[in-house]
This record gives structure tokens, C-alpha cells and sequence, in this order.
């Protein structure tokens, strides 16, 4: 299969720097302003209502991430969705911790129905959240029994192209083996490493990132986003590596996650890749 | 002394994994949930009081730290705290600043009435404006009157069982000389690194694990909550000792005290644990 | 030119140990606070307007950052700020994204009028967005058509005399070449590395920084101002050697930027120094 939309994503966002809006928590949110900055896009993180629609006017993608939400960020997540939408800007909407407390269902449901969100970024639990009324999160991380498998592989792939129709927006589940798909077209990649989740924010940064993508490559949303689950997944495993060979921890890997996406070649990225489109 | 509860917490965590819940401060969250992943526990954090009671209810402990505390994060803390009391959770209070400023003496007093609080880790400072109506706090670092050496050792541990006693809490008072006591033991700990002042977060941190901790070992609390504070000392004077020996600084301090504890074993613990039981 | 002034400032700041108080943005205060400790001030963080004055009462600076204001932090700033001008603490002002909402615009001109601001540390186009209705600012970095070049300088020196007078506060401008000025004498500064618009925070680290040089420096601000600038720069370009020589990213860059504020000595600085007064 040809890797060449691999390299056309980087570049593009390399080229254009997009500048991208985070509403988001307060617990990733220096992690996601660097990991933009390291992929050659630009952050802001403005999350007051009466700023957020003149903010996300001078952006190119905005961001909406549940982490820590509150009726204060809800209120601004709308208020900038709304002029987002109308702007024919990418939305990006990270679920975290969909099903562990209604008021993380009930927001990002809400946030579907009333915007035009163009990429749901989440676990498996989460996302399964916002589809059905079953709940399996517990916490952040995704319950077990909800984890992507080579077993399950099939029945997984189809479940997310009906969600991606279901919920009329691109869906990036992510987890030992990704998948993103538009409903028609689904991305499997393989990169990564089991360490990641021993860090927090892997998933918020992700999201970040898939912000810049989107902007960068409206052309061809799915292949670009595609690539920034890539390279998440190929920064981490190169990352984990490092400590591994120089006997270092789990902080080190994120310091050296952000590291690679800061200096990864597209050739490099295209020698990594373990990904497929099915 | 036998050194076998270092090993027995420890492994109940890893076993365990439990979920802390924590309402903490935004300067120092994002190292909260990398310790607690480092250490085998999972974090969440969640602040709005139409969320936290649900939150808790799927937690093992919840941790309460007013470093940046405001009126609706308050508000959440002792929604939260109710629910976690009529669990049976552990709770943990870390009153970062109490004795600084009215709002957080009478906060932290406030919480401790409340709730079935049964942990309090902080400074000398802090703790002593909990127990008593002196204010000797500058700023959230202990006040160098208040500190705990090995001159005022045995006055120092009289008064950390009475605070235990009155406050009908777990105490576990950090600093150069660690005291941690239930009003009967105590545990006298010499670990840590005088460096590991020059980074924020160090205590907040170990409130999280002790968190962790406590959950996970029920039946022995307070030799969790000293192999807790052990840990922390251990992998801080670890931490400094690689950074002294490369030539960097503190930042890098940080990351590889989370790093070790992501990489200890209980076999290092028991060597490098530097306690006694009084 | 002699270079004492470098020495006097640091070693000031190192003796009287400043307790700096910050309300802030939550992507930047955990290094904002590091950055504090690093160079042996301390810090505290709290933006409650129920404590604000207590806190600030207790502490030798004030810095105001607008980086993620909202309601609730604006009023705290008011309070603090008009509680340090009459204590005669050095107020700092970071601007940051002035001109990019009238929200920031706003606040950042409510907050000169308002107080007895001593400094404002911000890019040109965010200083320029407070002297001017002109709007130049996109996001939160400096527009290119307002950056200050070689071939600008003169005027650019000019500029920012007028502003300082205008404004009446000492006016920090950062970028590849920074100008510090009273009105009077202008402080012109090469140091620094481009790599440092990789990362989030330096802007916010420094003025942090300025907050201890100030309240450590008082007979001579603008020289401690000018110090602060240096070393920020000096830290920044050693960082980045030292990431580029092993082939390391942006994150370590920050990390290793903190650790050289913990281990630079004024002989160091002495010699790295690129500045001149003019």
C-alpha cells in the first residue's frame, strides 16, 4: 500500500501551521500546548465564554477536550463550537471519561448533537458511551473487556464504522490497536507500546494533534488523521525504547515522546509504519 | 526491623491498581497522575460538584489537596468527601498552605470535622495550624522554626501523636525527618534529599501515592502510608544522586524521581529504606 | 561594559530567597513554579479572591498573567494587585494574547490603569496591542511583521521607550533580540535560541523569573530585569546545545532549560552575557 499521504500530512502541517484552539483539562493541557509546538503547529488555550468565539475565529481547528470539564468550560465548549461549526472549522471532540459520570455522557452527546464535530477521539469505552447507553468506563482508561484484539479485530471495525454513521463524524479509537474510520474506509495500525499507558495525556495530546492534522489536510481528513495516530504511536515505541535501553522510567518516555514528534522525519514515519487501510 | 511491610504495600498496589480519585491543585495535577500510573494506580481528576459524588462512587480513594483552592472547588470537595465517608474510602487531606491564608486553615479545618478524613500529610507548618491557632506558614514551604531535627526528634513525635489523636486522622507530617503516626507508632523516616525542596509537587505527590496506598492496604494503613512516604524519599535521593553525578539540575530531578518509581522493586525499597518504628 | 550588575542581581535573588506570588494560566504554572524554585525564589500560586490579599500580603512580588483569565481570576488579580501597590510590591504584567481577544486587550489596559504595575514582559505584539488600538497579535506568539530585527532596532528602541513612558512601567520585549527599557536607558539582549518558540512557557517562566529579580533588586530593577532576560536567554541557548549534541527534542530542551537556571553560576553568566545598554 503506498505510505505517500504518511508524508503529504506532515508537510502540510509543517507548511501551514495551524494555529489550534484547546478547550480542555487542566491536567494534559502543558503537554498538549508542547506536543503542537513539537509538530510545528501552534496552541492556544483560551476557555473563558467571553473570549472563546473571538479566539477560535483567528484558529484553524478547535478542540474540545472533557478531561475536567465544568458548567463554566461547558458553556465556552458551545459557545466556540457554535462559531467553529458556522466557520466550517474541524471540531475535534476527545470524550475522556464518557460513561464514568453522566454529566461527561450527557456533555459530549450534547456537544455531538449540537455541533458539526468532525473527529471523536476516544477509547473504546468511551466512545461505546456516547453510542449506546451501556457503560463499561471505569475511570479514564478503557475496561478490558472493551480493548480492540486481533480476536475481536472484525467485529471491532465494523461496530466503528457504524458509530462513525451513527455519530456522523470520523472516529479515532485508539488503544493497543487503533482504528480510524469514516464509516466507508478504516485505518488498523499496530504502532505503539503498552507502556504509553503509564503515562497520562497520550490521549489529549493525540487529540491535539489530530486538531492540526485536520487543518492542515481538509482534503484527505481521514488519511491525515490517520497519520497523526501514527505517529503518536511510533514517537511512543521509539520513546519507550530509549528508556529501555538507557534504563530510564516512565517520565522520561514522555519527555522523549514529545522529543521524536519534534524532530521525526516523513521518512522516518514511512519506515515505521505499521498500519493498513482495510 | 523487619522491612517485609515495604514489600507486602508495594505489591498490593501493583495487584490492586486502584483508582484515586483526586480534587487537587492545577499546579502540580499533571505530576499527580504521572506518579500515581508510575506507582501501578490509576488517577482521575474531577472537580465539579455535579460530577464528583459519581466519580468517587467508582474510586478505591479520593484525595483532597487545596493548593489552588477556589469557592467551587470547595463545594466539590465536600460533596465528594461525604460520599467517600459513607463508603468506608480513604481520604486523604493534603493542606497545602494552611496557616497562609484564613480560606485555607478554615477550609481544611472545615474538611477534617466534615468528613472521615483519615489521612493528613503536610508540613510541620501546615499541620500545626490545623491543630492549634498559631500561624507560623510562609508560603506552602514549612517555615524553618517548625522543622523536625534530630534535636527536637522526640518532642517532635509527642507532638505528632497528640495531632494524631485530636485530629482522629493518620498524620503523616514531611520534611527533612519524616514522621508518620497514628497517635501510637510512629515511623521516623531519613530518606529523601534536601534538593528535592528545589522542585514543586514533591508533597503533593506523595499524597496522591499515599492515596494508592491506603487503598490498596487496608488492614496495615499506617506501614502503607510510611512505605509511601519511604518511596517518595527513596526515589527523590536516587533521583538527585543521577542528576549530581550527569551534571543536570532539578527539572531533571523530577523526572526521574517519577522515572524510579516507575522502575523500583521491592527488593531496592528494602534496601535503601532508612526508618524506624517508635 | 561591566557586567557585575549579572552578578549582584543573581546573587540578591539567591539570599533573600523572594516569595513570589502568580496568578496565572493553568498550561504553564507547573513550570512557572519549577522555574521559581530553580533559581532559589519560591513561589505560590493562588487566585481566590476570598485569599488573594492575605496571600500577596505575605509575599515580596505579584505576577499577573493573563494567559487563561476568566471572570473569577480577573477579579483576584484587581484585588491582589491593589492590595500589592499599596504594600509597594513590584507588580509584573504578562500580557499574554493581548490584541488576540478584547477580553485580553481589555484586561491587560484595566489592569495598568487600575495598579502600580512596575513591569509588563510580553512580545511586541501584545505590548504593542496595549500602546495602540492596533491589532496585530495572532494567537500567542508575536506576529512576524512585528518581530524586532537588526534592521528595526533603532526604531524598535524608540518604540519601546515611548511605550515604557507611556505606560509607566519598566517594558520587556522578548524575541530573538530583546529590549528591556525604563524610558531612559534601553538593555539590548542576544541571547537565546529560535528552538525556544518550541516550547510553551518561556514567555511566562521569564516574567515569573522578573517577579524575584524585582522584589530581590529593588534599587536597581532594570538592570535585575535585564539579568533575568539573559539568563532566560543563556539557559535557553545551552539547553538547546546541549539537545541538539544528543540528539534530543523540545521537551528535554525544557527540562534541561530549568536545570541550567538550578546550576548557572554569575561567572557563567558573565561570560555567555550578548547584551549592551544603549
Amino acid at each position: 500500500m503506498s505510505k505517500v499521504f504518511l508524508k503529504t500530512a506532515m508537510d502540510s502541517v509543517k507548511q501551514m501551521s495551524p494555529l489550534v484552539h484547546n478547550i480542555t483539562n487542566y491536567v494534559t493541557v502543558n503537554d498538549c500546548a508542547n506536543i503542537l509546538l513539537a509538530a510545528h503547529a501552534s496552541p492556544i488555550m483560551a476557555d473563558d465564554i467571553s473570549e472563546v468565539v473571538e479566539i477560535t475565529s483567528l484558529c484553524n481547528a478547535l478542540v474540545l477536550n472533557i478531561g475536567t470539564l465544568n458548567e463554566r468550560t461547558i458553556a465556552a465548549m458551545y459557545a466556540a463550537g457554535k462559531k467553529s461549526s458556522e466557520l466550517g472549522h474541524p471540531i475535534i471532540l476527545d470524550p475522556v471519561g464518557a460513561g464514568a459520570s453522566s454529566l461527561r455522557t450527557e456533555t459530549a452527546k450534547g456537544l455531538i448533537k449540537a455541533l458539526e464535530v468532525s473527529v471523536i477521539r476516544g477509547n473504546m469505552s468511551e466512545i461505546k458511551a456516547l453510542h449506546t447507553n451501556t457503560r463499561t468506563t471505569q475511570g479514564v482508561d478503557a475496561n478490558a473487556i472493551d480493548a480492540v484484539t486481533e480476536q475481536n479485530l472484525n467485529d471491532s471495525i465494523t461496530l466503528a464504522k457504524q458509530m462513525s454513521q451513527d455519530l456522523s463524524a470520523i472516529i479515532a479509537i485508539t488503544g493497543a490497536i487503533d482504528i480510524i474510520t469514516d464509516g466507508e474506509k478504516a485505518y488498523v495500525i499496530r504502532n505503539g507500546h503498552a507502556q504509553m499507558s503509564r503515562i497520562t495525556g497520550t490521549g489529549c495530546m493525540l487529540s491535539s494533534l489530530i486538531g492540526a492534522y485536520s487543518a492542515a489536510n481538509r482534503s484527505q481528513m481521514l488519511e491525515a488523521i490517520a497519520t497523526a495516530v501514527a505517529l503518536m504511536g511510533i514517537c511512543g515505541e521509539q520513546a519507550w525504547a530509549a528508556c529501555e535501553r538507557d534504563g530510564l522510567g516512565t517520565s522520561t518516555m514522555k519527555t522523549r515522546l514529545i522529543d521524536k514528534i519534534s524532530t521525526i522525519t516523513p521518512d522516518d514515519m514511512v519506515g515505521f509504519y505499521k498500519g493498513e487501510c482495510l
